[in-house]
């Protein structure tokens, strides 16, 4: 169950309206990698957590506090699109600036959201759950969480340098402070599993059952071999099961392979008919 | 440029068809974390890599064997779906064996793709190009990569468990194979460019732009403090600037919006017209 | 069945092209609340209609009108794209009006559908049938019809605010005549139909299988307590089934919920394994 | 600024798994009409709200109950996959009660979020933010939000009809309980703005820029005339204006439509070319 | 503008319901290539169409057509779903028909549509505008027509295998008898336009801007040289520009890309910072 | 299994940067008939063809040079962005040239993908795998091909018109080569088959189960007949059994549809209830 208090969790007042950047903003709001999206994943992850009680209250510490992010970004895009304009592009001709205005600002903003913030990204597409994920695996979320936070906070810092806005950057400095925060939780979440249980995921899958050398080859599948410079293809494994190979020329294990002729239900075979598989009784008739 | 082989990078055969089984597998060739989304999500990083050669090369031969695994998966579901029924249900009350199969089929796989594999999800929902990730920051996209490669293994092992056909298991276990070679690679490349810039992404924002406190403090949000427990709320932080702090009653940092009245333009102010803002000419009459 | 006529059911020329209002405009031809979406709701109902002859007849003569006002959208849209340029920036940046143009306007109308109307909304994304409700439930619908009237006609009304365009102005005033019919019609339908049900939705839901005081609760999960202040925190329900009460402090009914461990077979408990729960046949071997 | 507490808002504890239903029951999660649908509807028309205190409170008060209820369903779902099986259909074969479960489950239960809630539809269909509106309009959202409990309170009941599970049935009337109380609250309120405002949305569009007749018409755009016997084809409009007038044989108020032919940067122009509009440098050459 | 009539073009009537029907007959109705999607595919196009009077005459007579199909699939499926169970799985368990049924039916059908056809595919997906085009070139336009009318009959034809109801293969009989006039009618109107064009869509792009070779050679991305044994590889080519020329081992006629660093404003570069681009004011501070 | 090259296939090197045309550009990479779709189409077609092995070595000859045409066009448009401006729109004001820019431009290449392509159209919608079509039908599936090489190739021509960047317009002349091949190649290929299966997708069904005079007839569902001076009016029929015929006025065949009553279940029912179909236990209680 939750509650909510009337304050925002920071500031969130811009200087002065802007409706291009008002556009731009939805994307942390409602994009990919948005505040929605670390919002419902930490939720989804918390609600269906199974683990011990630690993790779960941790889920929904966070994300509740995301869904005081949402509050904020939303107050700000409305008010930066405060006085938008409404007119037609004659008018707009006799003035650059607000031609430059009307060219980049999103018009869903001015037909359909009544100048408030949207459910959407920098390009209108509408928020969708697939953005997110919860597959009842801590270590696995956690690094859906570690890149979430990652792709996030690099969003945000590129919008920053996209305003000169005081206000705006003082939200931006406080959103970009809790994902450099939340990227060190989430390290530090990860390295507590990962001694428990190994860095692989699942750790569970028996060894003996995998074809061996695959775990531990890097397969050039192109000319040159420039890839084999990286510590991906040669030294220690990471899962301490011995060392990176580089396959400079790797081989088919399969054969090319054949399929069996289509089923003649599917009226796929050239050259056949006319039938019918599955008769059954005569047509009505016209 | 590309180049194909005839031949399968591994077997993939299944011992009998199995279209129940088919419609799951399609989960990880078009799902969100299926063999789709990592081809297509190495080769976007790799086609539009800015850094060193060695980055690019390596991506792209990774992204260029997973087209080789799509090819696989498509192969084995194709095989899956040989000889799948196309009677009614009648029929199928019969046979309680053909019932289950008959409703736990992708009625698409005998309708639409003629009994071959679908670029969709084990519900048919289509494959999209939000699964996948390219920002640009190699660190940032490592993340998302390992954690494509964690999220899509676990679900390869749990479909191992779904099945106890040999012909299959003995493709997933390559699959779960390369899997782990990969979680290890993104692990070395990961560790490879940390050293380098350090733990944020991006490392390249000042610190003294940041509100300091909120970048250790985790806050609770809720009434109890089970969440104080983990290496998230107290110890030293990953990227090395101090500690963890555990704050057990956050405070609200910002004041409760107020909103300016809307622009006139947007009629949506209650008890006000009738009025048009923008006059222009006389409406034309009927 | 249906059959088309030739001419329009109203005007539909603009006084000259506008390419970035042709844009604009996409939002109520194919946008969330855009002619398609009435268009398709109301065909819907119709088609599947179970009840009295008269609401059948009447949701398919609403609907055979929509499909007129798409066609009349259709037809505004490709005028106002007459003309359109097919230039490049370094030619706009001499002449600003041109900027602007280029800037605003969808570039799918001159790359997709070659200077025609788009089945999209005002940022190019697609319609779809997830916009429209048919539930069955006539007084359920109705709602859904009102609302859906409701919006259309404040963009349509948003809209008319941003350009002065004697014929946009024209054709669009008939629109907005024919939503307020719409808003009247659907009003006129729902009371005859409360009339007979009452105003809740499924009346036919025992009452005494509901939580009671749950039914007349209003609940504030906030700290202050503006929203006493309204119709919906005192005084009498509409249902007539007694009054409003505003619960101040609401309190938890139920408990701390507790999940059980996951099952084996979803490689998800940490610090177990290995092991494979279905051991089925051994590996093939590699 | 948002916190939680731990308890439940009320029970949510089936007496026994049936991960059938627990496909089910995702409907009223992530659906259309689902309990994040209307979360986030509230949420947002609360944070974009420019009226008076009164509506923002109410609408977060009731936006913020609302992740609770996620919170239930989430809750719910998860424990009616406790024990979900993981077998293979040769195993259902035998036992027609595994058949049908395995048949009828969502197997992205059992490979995606480790037999946890999901962020979808009963088909899998992922939620997004296309289902939700906030246009700025109080009247109009009120409206959208009266459907969405109507809708939702229907899709409740008739999930009620299709389990005897006392636990679920518990939690489900719960939820019914609470759609009443919604639904009468969002009539208290209509009502209040409709006393103020009259009953079109927007009130503010002068009635004098209209197509008077088109306001009032009813349009029977087929063969019979059942149409007519409805409340929306004579008497009184609800607006006030007038009587709803039949209009028995409706005729075209434009004419037919005339496009010019396609610009020729269009390519589109049958017998025409060839030729390059916009000509350019030469071609580089082989 | 558009008429009604209250008959179906054709009988829709099945011999008894069949809700696991139903859903399968989903697919051609709101599928990819679903009525839907033809029936908005003739509109928009004949809607847009620039071209003499003929063919938007035609595009709409078929459009029109098409909407009466899907009211004939919607008259099919509702009675398809009359009698659907609405009990739980244990009672199914007795009845292994009822277990096919109910996990074979669409669980959307019996909570969202009140046993009515929903604007769906067969697995639930809705019907987007994206499955239509409308170019505005006619041949290329017929050409997606012809397409959608084969991708369409060979669905109703395997649905036709799929059933031996009496009813329903009588309306499915008509529609593949549409279907194959509407194959032939696309034929003829193709074969109209490539005798004043020629087939290459569009005709009008300037032959010697091509680079020439590159318009005739069929390339051998592959080991094997199977692939020149088709019409495709030799012979004359169907523009009439001279033969087929197979290429055994293609060479990149490019170069390595090598792309520039990044941009600092998207703080992509390893090893740089901590800075700002755009330095602006000082931070508010805390 | 797939290989990789280095170089490209043909040069892609722009004269200078454009970001607005990189824009534009991203139309033909991930729009519905960009190359990603063509190059995803031929793939599945070729994994899962049941036919002949020229013709899935065919499939795949092609589908890996498309491959390699996604990567030029992602070379392409990274370089287009180079340069692009973070600024913001004050600074825009005072350059016209560089708000045309800003407004144009497509946000999330400076926001999420770091100057990098996107798998997405030129308004920022995402690739979705249901652009596709792998039906298992050779035919069909050539048909399906022509059209998205000529829907294709008219978006490449119009955008050559829509810049004189010699760079641009070069690699864009080559596009336009293959397309001309690729057309050629389907018409060769499609020609292959009609020869030995007639014209008819699927030849398979027997003519005697049709409703023959449909098979034949265009019906005239509008006031004119302007549609009846088309090839598809009167004249051979393309399949060869008769001449086209052209009716006026087309009867319906069918009746007006009645449907039954809703199930109780469904709680639909006017005038109804209170009730529960399936009564159960009795509510636990509050």
């Amino acid at each position: 169950m939750f509650f909510h208090v009337k304050e925002l969790q920071y500031r969130a007042k811009p200087a002065k309206p802007d409706p291009v950047y008002a556009r731009k903003l939805q994307e942390v709001l409602g994009g990919q990698f948005g505040e929605m999206s670390v919002m419902m994943q930490y939720l989804f992850q918390g609600f269906n957590c199974r683990a011990e009680k630690k993790y779960r209250d941790m889920l929904l510490d966070i994300g509740t506090e995301e869904i005081g992010h949402v509050e904020m970004l939303c107050t700000m895009i409305s008010q930066l699109l405060d006085g938008a304009p409404a007119d037609q592009v004659d008018e707009a001709a006799k003035d650059p600036l607000l031609a430059a205005v009307m060219g980049g600002m999103n018009p869903q903003h001015a037909i359909v959201s009544g100048l408030g913030a949207a459910p959407t990204d920098s390009n209108g597409y509408p928020w969708n759950s697939k953005y997110i994920i919860s597959s009842g695996h801590l270590l696995a979320d956690f690094r859906a969480n570690l890149n979430a936070e990652s792709q996030g906070l690099l969003q945000v810092v590129r919008l920053y340098e996209q305003t000169t806005d005081p206000g705006i950057r003082d939200m931006l400095s406080f959103m970009i402070s809790r994902d450099i925060m939340h990227q060190n939780q989430w390290m530090a979440a990860i390295a507590e599993i990962e001694q428990m249980d190994g860095v692989i995921v699942p750790a569970s899958f028996p060894r003996e059952r995998t074809v061996e050398p695959a775990t531990r080859q890097f397969l050039n599948f192109s000319e040159g071999e420039e890839s084999a410079e990286g510590a991906w293809a040669s030294g220690p494994l990471p899962d301490g099961t011995g060392n990176f190979e580089y396959v400079a020329k790797p081989q088919p294990m399969g054969e090319a392979p054949v399929l069996s002729v289509p089923a003649d239900h599917q009226h796929s075979v050239p050259g056949t008919g006319p039938y019918v598989v599955n008769p059954g009784v005569e047509p009505l008739g016209e």
